[in-house]
């Protein structure tokens, strides 16, 4: 049996890779669980499952599963820590990182310095830390297999193929919520609306990120990072239809594309079994039921944060880093109602543009420019709203 | 310097071949041109190439070759073993097999013989020899690369791939130049108007194979023996534009597919350059200029050789060996305006519903069948036309 811990278990990604190893529980052992105050759920995962090591975010929520869970030989942890003690878990042979934000960066460094393999849902980690995190894992062996859909289907294609050989990778986007809202009505767009995804069902931040396309822009750098490639190899093209999930140009004229419907449980599974790949519960996709697969250039003026992302990615240092705080600490006050949808992208940008580039030599540089850009995006919205 | 042969040079796929490796001209030299009776084209690719075998199909040309040579120590072959000493020429290093039909399976079988890299373009080896021809491969330790662009695609999805993992693989089909005619109006249809195939440039025959979509059937018994596939893991879509060439579906849910411009100069490289990718000299294929990618089922009540074909690959045996047989003389008499486009389908299924089935153990039954086979076809038409 392989033993598997899911750092944020009671997220998108974490309730769906439960889904995959109660269909493989020939295979698949749930040994830790990380999750952060969905107290209701967590217990009800941790009956199911029972886990040898679990953690939550509040001392109290701690307490309360020690309690109940009395007798039992189940260690449990709290606060901050809590996910990276589930992921160092000695019993673990794969770590699954879906802590969404850059709070999932300790536990993913925590995962990786294992040496284990690392299921990688957590962009951010790449997004901050790329270079860190790939050093890391050249330094303990840990192998990362990645569990976002554009990702794994990079990683598919790539599989065998020279590096040398590749001209460009193409992640594709659904185009979000608002592909067909002109750029005028995007004003009138509400928290409720923006958080209506016609593709995917996804957790609430990365589903207002799909929405400014800023989810899009932090995939290319995951991509850049996790496949080692140069910004002008790295594009996307909007295809509405969400079946092919990335494309890789090969520079003698051939693309090799990966292509599922659109469910996480596919790449979960797929990096959960990689280098196997195990049968799927989940129907066939069907090509002439779908009938036209679209695809579109992206329109970058609608959504800038695309291009800031790209900008970013040109630019490496601590760029990333404060983009990607920025956006976390902004998307976080249109989720408190405090700003409006299409006020998003602008003070993003704002805040990035005022950033001053730094290098990027540890993860306590990316833990510190990570704090003031946060800080400052704070300070920002109280002074103008 | 690798020596390539080319069995079939005057063709449409040998022209290509030649554009490649003059393209290519820092890694490839032809040592080794064989075709059939259009000296006028050979002649300017003996001149250009400077070949060191060569061969004709009539005495009296191979005599003008050597006649305008003298001196050259060029050795000239002809008459229907000439391919074959092309083929087993000892300085090849790959042997492009691209003589159309079953005139192609000698010439095919002596690349194969050899243990050299082979790139098959000859489907017709593959639907009426597979298994042969695969032990033959075996022995010798050929490597066997197909040039058939829906077949390069799947080489290239399949590369790393365990077969237990594969569900399903799907070949597209363009649907040809009568997708859009209905039923009723093919009755219609002219020599002319079935030549005019709507998005690839390839010969004549492939071409009315192309339209009644028996080059589709005959494409899924090359793969069955290409890629060792059961006949319920072969299907086929329909897709109008030609761009996705062929799909591999995981049991794992995911789909590989590869994707190019429809020009068979792409597969043809890569023929010839694996297992390395080469630049490509053509513009890239761009999707959102495409902006549509259609799909639809095939209509096999319409194209009833393509269902004929998919029941040649369940019964084996024999019956491939006749499925190729009738429909090569049908398509001949179709070309010398015998018979109309309408009637080409009904006829090759007579033929071949007549044959009573029998085991093929040797490449002399084969061509036993075949014979056998064209001789009935040639009486049926003769009889009633």
């Amino acid at each position: 049996m392989e033993k598997i811990s899911v750092l944020g278990s009671t997220g998108s990604i974490g309730r769906n890779v439960l889904q995959v190893v109660e269909k493989l529980s020939h295979r698949f052992e749930i040994v830790g669980l990380a999750a952060g105050e969905n107290w209701e759920l967590f217990q009800k995962q941790v009956e199911k499952f029972k886990p040898q090591i679990v953690s939550l975010l509040r001392k109290e929520d701690a307490q309360r599963i020690q309690h109940w869970w009395k007798g039992s030989p189940m260690r449990v942890s709290f606060g901050p820590e809590g996910p990276e003690e589930v992921a160092r878990f000695e019993e673990n042979d794969v770590v699954v990182s879906a802590i969404t934000g850059i709070n999932g960066l300790r536990s993913t460094l925590a995962a990786v310095e294992t040496g284990k393999k690392v299921a990688l849902a957590n962009k951010e980690s790449m997004v901050v830390g790329g270079a860190l995190i790939q050093q890391a894992a050249r330094d303990s062996g840990a192998h990362i297999i990645p569990v976002d859909s554009e990702h794994s289907g990079i990683f598919q294609c790539l599989a065998h193929e020279k590096r040398e050989y590749v001209k460009k990778v193409i992640l594709t986007a659904s185009g979000g919520p608002f592909f067909h809202t002109p750029f005028q009505k995007l004003k009138e767009k509400t928290l409720e609306e923006t958080l209506q995804h016609p593709r995917w069902s996804m957790g609430e931040k990365v589903t207002i990120d799909s929405a400014t396309m800023m989810n899009k822009g932090l995939e290319l750098l995951e991509a850049a990072w996790l496949f080692g490639l140069q910004p002008e190899q790295l594009d996307v093209l909007i295809h509405p239809q969400s079946v092919v999930h990335s494309l890789v140009e090969m520079r003698d004229g051939s693309i090799l594309a990966q292509l599922s419907s659109p469910d996480m449980k596919i790449p979960i599974q797929y990096a959960l079994t990689y280098p196997d790949r195990e049968k799927m519960w989940l129907p066939s996709l069907r090509l002439s039921q779908i009938k036209s697969l679209e695809f579109y250039d992206a329109d970058v003026q609608k959504f800038p944060l695309l291009g800031l992302a790209q900008h970013a990615l040109k630019e490496g240092g601590s760029v990333p880093v404060a983009l990607n705080a920025a956006n976390e600490i902004i998307v976080d006050f249109f989720r408190k109602r405090r700003i409006k949808f299409i006020q998003i992208s602008p003070l993003v940008k704002e805040i990035v543009e005022k950033h001053p580039k730094r290098k990027v030599e540890s993860f306590k540089d990316i833990f510190k420019i990570d704090r003031e850009v946060r800080e400052e995006a704070r300070n920002l919205i109280e002074k103008r709203f």
